[in-house]
């Protein structure tokens, strides 16, 4: 069901998550340990902020498996970034092409998710119609993931980001239970504006797909004070991931059930998930209803 | 803005239409004389019918340029067939990918569209909104000419078919007004079922891209009778193109502006191509769709 | 290490063998359990003759995966063929390219291979000068699988089969142990010229891939007296693989180490498979001495 | 036939050559002036050294148009150099695959060419034969440019780059005038180091394909005194392209019939370019190899 990984730290070298950990992201892409299946072979997609470049991030994503995809191969060699997304896919039965690979990407923002909407052939016309018009034509492909982002955008992400995407998932919640699924959601979610990297851990149901933040630099330089790579890594340092990358014992903590991490300069904070819909959300909806409320918000 | 070829008589290998007549569609896939651009290098095509086979058509899309796909050459030998559509993109902005491709299918119907809806990204919403939700899911890709084909299903094309193309021109010509656009639409268009063979040639200010539908066999036959194919195919077969392939002189007639052709076993059948809208209270479309198109309204 | 299958029989449709079984080769592109490993994501290729057609087979080839391609699973539904090999590919180090692609075609001949040549990249160059120079310039690609093919072209693969095959093993590892590569070769091959299929299996330290080939229809038939599709299909029906497809207990008849098979009409052949070096063999080689014993062969 | 820009001068971002001068390298992939047809549409590729990181160039090279790719535009608008190449391709019969996407690497070099081998075909076997068989395992696709790289490398182009590619040229002729074929080479060709920038233009009839040399920046300076970018560009800075780009007349000098050209730190060098065979007993050249042609020979 897709893997991925978030970093936020000391500019690094690409390749330094991607390819050279001992079960890296690309790695999974193949051999994947904790997902649904061990195949993310449905594309790839890498996002990343250049230091001193131009605010908006860069995008690199294709449509055949990261395994053998030589191009990313080179640019993770020569492309240093200290704030990156990478995705590796696994179709849950929207088509294979790059315009529904991950991360993506609005202004300044990233987004990526694994997981799906269940039902989501049935809730997709009503959910379409939520996104704000003026969102709307931004919206590439054909993806539950990108709907989303939209739909978490319609809901003010860029404004307030946990509650904006805790109003998206209550609004498909909603509108799946309306049409009788009972559990619509489950998803972990990476998006970042370029600053602050905030990742997500929910589902309906409440037993959600793996999410790994590693541990604290100070903390593992306790743990492991001879580890040279330990010492020059930044503190502000963090990588999540839907599944643990390298080999260093006590690296990563699990993000916990129905919970958010915001990783950012300064101190980082987890907080509880708890969808909630939008305050005047009329169970009729509607476009401009929609667009009524998020200037409301 | 896409070169397109549509077939109908007696069954013949696709490179005899494809690859072997001088100037043939896969030359226009570079060489392209008649058209907005000389490049139709954005994708391609084929939907075809297989005698004696299942009655929906098979589909061979690709995203790269047609005049260096091997498998099209490949197929193009072995795959005979007496009914097919075959599509040359020129992308106007859509994303290159195989689900933008012409034909596009629904059921035993195949469709394909040369030109434009002006002001697309300002019009999709409104316009997807419009179809039939029941066909909505099957919507899978981002352009106009798709969106143009459900909203066609959507005003009766399987029952109606001159009718239903009319009312999605007016649809859309409507729209487009509402919203500042005055000539919105721009179109060559070929659509079947499997047994007759449509094709319209229209835009909102009267000057259509080229059309041409090839000379009455039987005509031909008297220009030429020397000619051995001409002995030897049958007199029900005609081919519509977008500029005319081969050399011979006579070969092909114009379609005029602003109407369309029936190719069908019998008679063909050609008239004017008037857009109207249709009457709000028709009964046939799906209620839910009309409460809400009259709604919007 | 790639997966195939080869089937020669009542024309069927594609899709029968390549879709509908359970673990099915399509199913086998993204979990095969007999192989080295259980992706086969690297590309595929089919390969067909046509029932009254061309004699030359048709090529379909993919660089992405199997599993999610659309332009395979269409025309898997629409081309029947009653002589056909499907290959699913892991690379095992050349590029994922079209001409890298199984099944590699000359003239009527086909040819699939799963396996690899040991050392590959130290033997290529004097394997390469082997290879007759008339041939040479019909190698397309850069694979191993594709140079044995057009060793054992060169060594008489279109007189006399099994010997060409023998002598390109042996060829190979004479040429492997002068480089210090004790087992050279790892193989199972299935070609045809579109009227007979041979498959091979053998490797050097006789410790080969698997290989199955399905039970004589016949004694299907007494095993399944009341299963109807065991008493429509031809007697002469055969189907070899990687590893079995479907779930008819019997049904598959492991291929004996260091032996062939040839299907053909009347009799099926089975026999030892012995690498023995051409007879006028010079250690010292070179591609005009190659070219030599060509003629004498 | 291929159209391609060399750069070396003060870091930019890749897209102030590659996309916004009028007459781009990419508008060139659709509407080349100076080339043998229009449209350069069979894969790209851009290669480039980044200022303060790894020695080796970074590629990046796609199969489908370049005027298409938004992964070459994201590229574009955030990598910046001091050093690159960039192609746009147009087959001459050679498949169309990444591995035989311009430029090519080895080690530190890069290369790349406009042009053809006439008789590639038949000639292809010895040449690949006279290439030093340690450099043949990196030889990865299959066309006559690589194939040019591979011999001059063979012939000293690390240690003596002109002499190098006038021994390849001159066996290239010599080959094909022993084979009936009276003027074998056209090309243009540019290579790097890293540090310093080749380019040739040669053909055997001596009617070569267009290239241009930008003018001296402090020429430009003197003829545009009011132009900015004029005075913020180094006076190091140059561009060698198969056709002019932008719009500033006086802005290109076209490279002389059979010579080349040597962009490097402090003064350019200029020289007439005579093709010789290598003397047969150089000891410089690999042993084997040397006595391998000279047996040819």
């Amino acid at each position: 069901m897709c893997r991925w990984l978030a970093y936020s730290g000391s500019p690094i070298l690409l390749e330094e998550l991607l390819y050279k950990p001992e079960h890296s992201l690309i790695d999974q892409s193949m051999h994947a340990k904790l997902g649904v299946g061990t195949t993310n072979g449905d594309g790839f997609g890498v996002g990343w902020y250049t230091p001193g470049g131009r605010p908006e991030p860069t995008l690199f994503r294709g449509i055949g498996p990261a395994w053998g995809d030589d191009n990313l191969r080179e640019l993770a060699r020569s492309v240093e970034s200290g704030l990156f997304l990478a995705h590796i896919r696994a179709s849950t039965g929207t088509a294979v092409q790059q315009s529904n690979c991950h991360p993506f990407r609005y202004g300044r923002w990233l987004w990526l998710h694994n997981g799906r909407i269940r039902g989501y052939q049935e809730l997709k016309r009503s959910l379409v119609m939520a996104v704000d018009p003026d969102l709307y034509p931004h919206i590439g492909g054909s993806t539950d993931s990108e709907l989303m982002f939209y739909l978490a955008l319609t809901f003010g992400l860029e404004r307030e980001p946990v509650g904006a995407v805790e109003r998206m998932v209550a609004w498909i919640e909603d509108a799946g239970r309306h049409n009788g699924i009972e559990y619509p959601m489950q998803m972990t979610v990476a998006t970042t504006d370029g600053e602050r990297l905030w990742a997500f851990r929910y589902s309906s149901e409440h037993s959600s797909r793996s999410l790994y933040c590693s541990t604290a630099i100070e903390t593992l330089r306790l743990m492991y004070p001879d580890n040279p790579a330990l010492q020059t890594v930044s503190a502000q340092t963090r990588i999540v991931v839907s599944e643990p990358i390298g080999t260093l014992v006590g690296a990563w903590q699990p993000v916990a059930e129905s919970s958010y991490e915001l990783v950012r300069p300064g101190v980082d904070v987890t907080g509880p998930f708890r969808p909630e819909l939008p305050a005047t959300a009329d169970p009729e909806r509607g476009a401009q209803l929609v667009a009524g409320q998020v200037t409301e918000l």
